[in-house]
């Protein structure tokens, strides 16, 4: 079970490109907007625990807690990599606040101490352990940016009363938590410091889900938080898809620590549900603003889709870690789905704003359609925010795209794997491993190894590359190119053949059926008004002409277009015959670039030109 | 202006065929089956007046009058037709309550009188004026099929009292109802008596519409009921389509009694803005059950479509009024389209169920798709009821189907125009017509006229039709074929091809966008899941196959079968050549049909298979 270890992203650096350009924009930009906003909205004052009722200051929320807690997560990654006084006297500051409000049992919770103290470990929905898993995570990488524990020691101390009050006393309300995070939290500091009591707590957690009456009387008989069942008895991904993708990385990590084989099957079952039956094509999760959950199999509408970007990140999670469980490139290719497209979509190209939830298709006179009444469907909104009143999303896009050259590389004692493709250099386990590539603008890997002698270096190819060629004899090992290093000093040349791809979804997405979507290398494309004109639904694509990438710096990637048809009418029915055609130059673009220039009519489907 | 009379039912007979059937479904069974619900649910108790707070019969609502009043105009329609000693009866008791309950001013209200007589005539939207606009619908109905007029006379005493409050003491707390039927009555009884203060008071009515401040605090600006401009500025269609549509109709009969030229400009702008617009292919309008409205032009969603029965009727209504003003085919072919489609899906096959909503698809998986959490959107119900709560279509569709005659023939001094076929008997201004066919079945229509040497014949040739054949030397003119009527004795062969005619929707109409409609002369087609199985989203039909029209006495009309495919795949996404395609053959029933068979999934618009 524990034959592929991680390989940090302490020990990958991205050194250009693509990933280089998004890593520096978080550094340079996004950590200090997302600051500012989170300091604008009263959620870092809010740590000095004077709020009172009446007082002039913001009330503090009860999952206030975790949106710092995952700025400061992505602030200590930024640390690790480089220093910054300005943000280290920051995180530091919290710390020192925290140090100073938790209170003498050891317990840390901003609401429940200033707000509700009466409720504290009393609503189970409150989202305390939830808060206390993403400081666990915030001191973790802290510490592997410093060195200093005192976070780690803070929180100890908490970990110790949730220890005592859940499992020994048993005197909490409740006994799981409503909103997963704080088992994967555990498992990742057992990790670090090797203390079972960690992972027995996670565990504990783990076992207990869906093992009490607690939920059941919740919505959907406790299918919302994953609930509704024993965890490993749990065949399709139901409810929350935040909590929902958590749970099944902490169960991920538990099958891993533990060898446990129903959880383990579990898992696959799992992550089977979610890729194959309730994806969208973006690596969107997430049918439904109602519940912000999954719904049922196929079930994928493009312009009611929630998409939370951190459902997407929770996906990629989850993914990521299975990954190193089995041999499978199909949980690398979901990562590698998220980074682009899923996930990417929640931040603007100026890395300042975030979409909360990504649809796959805009029509904006659907938001005033109801001329004579005003009560549309609830739809996402169509412009990135800076802040929203829930802004679990940009720290969770912060910390994730910090940390991504944790994705690159996996290893075991014998071989090295390579998942990912970003201009790079690595240490796995002592080979330093450099990577060449304009990846994702074209498909050459230049992979340079020194001191994997004799290792077997096995290398992803992605799931959508239709042929590739490789420097060196390979075999296929489910979805990996595999070879044996021959040399101290070797390297191996790879070329993914990067064109149009065209994609149907299963004939049972209604909302695709006749459509059809566009992936160029690991980018899925979109097509916005703003490029095409309206109504879009007007618009076919020959699929057989002839494409044309060309690289976009507003962008970043490559823009494609090909030829197409525009129809008109001036009959509201009409034999198809007499439908007039024009053609026209169709313009996609990354869908994670849609939405930043103005507001637009967009759709990630479209019609493919009926053929001649 | 007055050039085109109407020829009422009355001078007509369906003698056979497919409307005959149905006639004698609603004659036989509907307005029995009506009647006994409306009995069940204390309709007609409460024309006792004997309703008083914690009494254990039902309350009545505000708008049950108009529930019973559209009955008694239906079983009216029937016996002037055919003597019925017990539907008489019945009729004659009501008309007792209502003489026996109307107060000494006149006035006569249920609701108003029993439960709040202190907001007699306050409550614009509480429907006073509504119920006695088909309260007198139902005395004209009763007069022309009995001679007797107490009822009319009973309703002229409160008609008095309206005029008093409404336009000389103007004491009414409102100044034009909310909703609107009370303007095309007085109209329709101004025709009957020749009083001209009925014409006076509908005119009132209507000069004063969206000339007043009132309605415009209410939804959208005063547009939900057509208050939002002067009458004779509105140039598109808003708001509650059954109220709109009533308005439209009342336009068309006051701007034909009065020559007012603005008005029926606005009754022009209006129907187009409908049918070119804002109408289903089946005749249904109203996008969205918010406001049960229109909504912006093209938007025509198939699955959340709303398309009331009354308002298909009541389009239906609007369209054959302006027929009589503006020689033109469209408007005919819009009443045809309602007849077979738009207002007949509200009538189950056995004569005792009605849809209130009328969509175009339905994905029965919607209706519990969120197994995560319950609260998806609203959709419209799958299977009809004998009754609603809001129960005013079967009534609607009783009074409407009993006197369809009406919607056969208009005349002029000089021309006989014949705008529907059905196997009938007619009294043309003198002239004796009849019609033989086999409608909808087939397109070929015999017409003998005796009587009518020297006269024009106009005879429409329906939209749908794409070549026909006239058995004498014919012009066109604007969608009939005109020939004169050479010998008192004369007949006339027609046959108007039916072939499956494949209809496409604007560009614009995003919902339809990839996908077409079958007709078969009149009648709209669907699939049903029951016949063709689950998901419909995988079909594509073969437009170019071999299309076999057979009749299907279960739905008394033409069953068509097509080639085409069933698609198929193992995986989420993948590129379109992976997809399988099976042969199927694909079974369209008539929209009208839907929903007769248990639950199903059902679309009207489906796609095309790919040209090979």
């Amino acid at each position: 079970m524990k034959e592929y270890q991680p390989i940090s992203y302490m020990q990958t650096d991205v050194t250009g490109g693509f990933w280089q350009r998004k890593q520096a924009l978080i550094r340079d930009v996004t950590i200090f907007s997302v600051r500012d906003r989170f300091a604008d909205t009263g959620r870092f004052r809010a740590f000095k625990f004077d709020w009172t009722e009446g007082s002039d200051i913001p009330k503090p929320h009860f999952f206030w807690d975790s949106d710092i807690a995952k700025w400061l997560e992505s602030a200590a990654y930024l640390l690790q990599k480089a220093p910054n006084a300005e943000l280290e006297a920051q995180v530091e500051e919290v710390i020192d606040d925290i140090e100073a409000h938790q209170d003498e049992t050891g317990y840390f919770n901003i609401f429940h101490t200033v707000a509700e103290p009466e409720n504290r470990f009393r609503i189970r929905d409150h989202h305390e352990l939830y808060c206390l898993g993403h400081l666990i995570e915030a001191a973790v990488a802290y510490f592997e940016a410093t060195g200093r524990d005192r976070f780690l020691r803070i929180l100890d101390r908490y970990i110790d009363y949730v220890i005592r009050v859940f499992t020994v006393e048993r005197s909490a309300g409740f006994q799981t938590p409503g909103h997963e995070e704080i088992e994967l939290a555990l498992i990742r500091l057992y990790r670090l410091r090797g203390d079972k009591k960690y992972l027995d707590l996670a565990m504990f957690f783990l076992n207990k889900r869906g093992n009490t009456d607690e939920g059941l009387t919740d919505w959907a008989n406790g299918s919302y938080n994953q609930s509704h069942l024993p965890v490993r008895r749990q065949r399709t991904a139901e409810g929350h898809c935040v909590r929902a993708c958590y749970l099944y990385s902490a169960m991920a990590d538990a099958a891993k620590e533990t060898g446990d084989e129903d959880l383990l099957d579990a898992c696959r079952a799992l992550f089977r549900d979610i890729a194959e039956r309730k994806m969208y094509v973006t690596g969107g999760i997430g049918s439904s603003h109602c519940g912000e959950a999954f719904t049922i199999p196929y079930d994928l509408p493009n312009d009611t889709a929630y998409n939370e970007t951190c459902a997407s990140i929770a996906l990629s999670m989850f993914a990521d870690r299975m990954k190193l469980i089995d041999l499978d490139s199909k949980y690398a290719d979901v990562v590698e789905l998220e980074l682009y497209n899923g996930a990417l979509a929640g931040l603007s190209l100026d890395g300042k704003s975030f979409f909360y939830e990504n649809p796959l298709e805009i029509n904006l006179a659907d938001h005033t359609r109801h001329t004579s009444v005003n009560d549309h469907d609830r739809l996402p909104i169509t412009q990135r925010l800076e802040v929203f009143d829930c802004s679990c999303c940009p720290p969770n896009v912060t910390r994730y795209f910090a940390s991504i050259g944790g994705s690159l590389y996996s290893a075991s004692d014998d071989a090295i794997l390579v998942h990912q493709f970003m201009e790079s250099t690595a240490d796995v386990n002592g080979a330093a491993i450099r990577m060449e590539t304009n990846y994702p603008l074209d498909g050459r890997v230049r992979l340079t190894l020194q001191g994997a002698r004799g290792k077997q270096l096995l290398v992803r190819v992605p799931g959508w590359c239709q042929s590739f060629s490789f420097s060196a004899p390979y075999t296929m090992q489910r979805g990996y190119a595999a070879t044996e290093v021959p040399a101290d000093d070797f390297t191996l040349e790879i070329d993914f053949a990067m064109e149009p791809l065209f994609l149907a979804a299963h004939p049972a997405v209604r909302a695709d059926a006749g459509r059809l979507a566009l992936q160029y290398g690991p980018i899925v494309y979109c097509l916005e008004a703003v490029d095409n004109g309206d109504p879009l639904s007007a618009l076919t694509v020959d699929v057989k002409g002839e494409a044309v990438a060309a690289y976009d710096p507003f962008f970043g990637a490559n823009v494609i277009t090909l030829p197409g048809f525009r129809a008109a009418s001036d009959l509201l029915y009409a034999p198809p015959g007499q439908t007039r055609q024009t053609p026209v130059s169709v313009r996609f673009i990354p869908y994670y670039g849609f939405a930043n220039r103005g507001e637009s009519d967009m759709t990630v489907w479209f019609r493919p030109a009926a053929s001649k």
